[in-house]
């Protein structure tokens, strides 16, 4: 039994999600979204994304991480933000000793819905399949769900 | 009297200056480089470089912190680097209290030597002059010294 814990990190909000894999059967955990007030500086904001998600981990225990190959966007600034919180969630990862390993965006569709070229929806209806019975906080836990599955799946 | 933090995150080898500042008289306190092993994955380093600044924190008090205005590299993979070690770097500050403000390039240059157009080699040496008796443990830990200078400098 593996409990994987996916991430996606952004700076206005980071999606977590906990799901457990035994063989092939998963199962939903838990999952949520860390949201940071924008006007609030940028070292707090990360930092809050730090210690809420440390609190996840410690609540969770989980074996392993899970979270996206980082998208680099053509706005450096987008890219410079995103980066910014990834590197504060890797390193809450680290810190609690968890292994990240990382996935495409592709293969986590392809692991979800069974297309690489899949749309969102497709992905957050499939969820409710793999993942019965589990309360979606929102798009960003929805994303972090799809890429611990696909982690479940890769091994 | 202000202690001042002066940071310059890079993955590979993050630097760090302490001095003190009373009103315009500056004195330097300590610096040093956080350097992390390549082969290692990306959240056990970008977790060192927040274990080892914590530290330093812990260890001097400053009462802020400062770093320069990221450069945006061309290549989208060093700005994904940087930006995730900064990150890591930003949120050790938050989750200690620390103000962290930032300086461009340029005003650093001319904080130290007097013109925003200085070579890194004048920065270096004006450091002699304005920090004497600093041993300095490299280029990154001199950059981090220069920017809190700067910082002293704009209040």
């Amino acid at each position: 039994m593996t409990i994987i814990l996916g991430l996606d990190p952004s700076l206005s909000c980071t999606g977590w999600g906990v799901i457990r894999a035994e063989g092939s059967r998963l199962s939903h955990i838990a999952n949520g979204q860390i949201a940071t007030d924008a006007k609030a500086p940028m070292a707090d904001r990360l930092a809050q994304i730090q210690r809420e998600l440390a609190a996840v981990i410690v609540a969770h225990a989980p074996d392993r991480a899970a979270c996206e190959e980082v998208f680099v966007n053509k706005n450096p600034q987008s890219t410079l933000k995103l980066a910014q919180a990834r590197g504060a969630v890797l390193a809450a990862c680290g810190a609690a000793g968890l292994e990240v390993r990382e996935h495409s965006p592709r293969s986590v569709k392809k692991a979800v819905v069974g297309t690489g070229a899949a749309e969102k929806t497709q992905v957050q209806a499939m969820l409710k399949v793999l993942l019965p019975g589990a309360q979606v906080a929102g798009a960003d836990a929805a994303d972090a769900l799809a890429v611990a599955i696909a982690d479940a799946h890769s091994r």
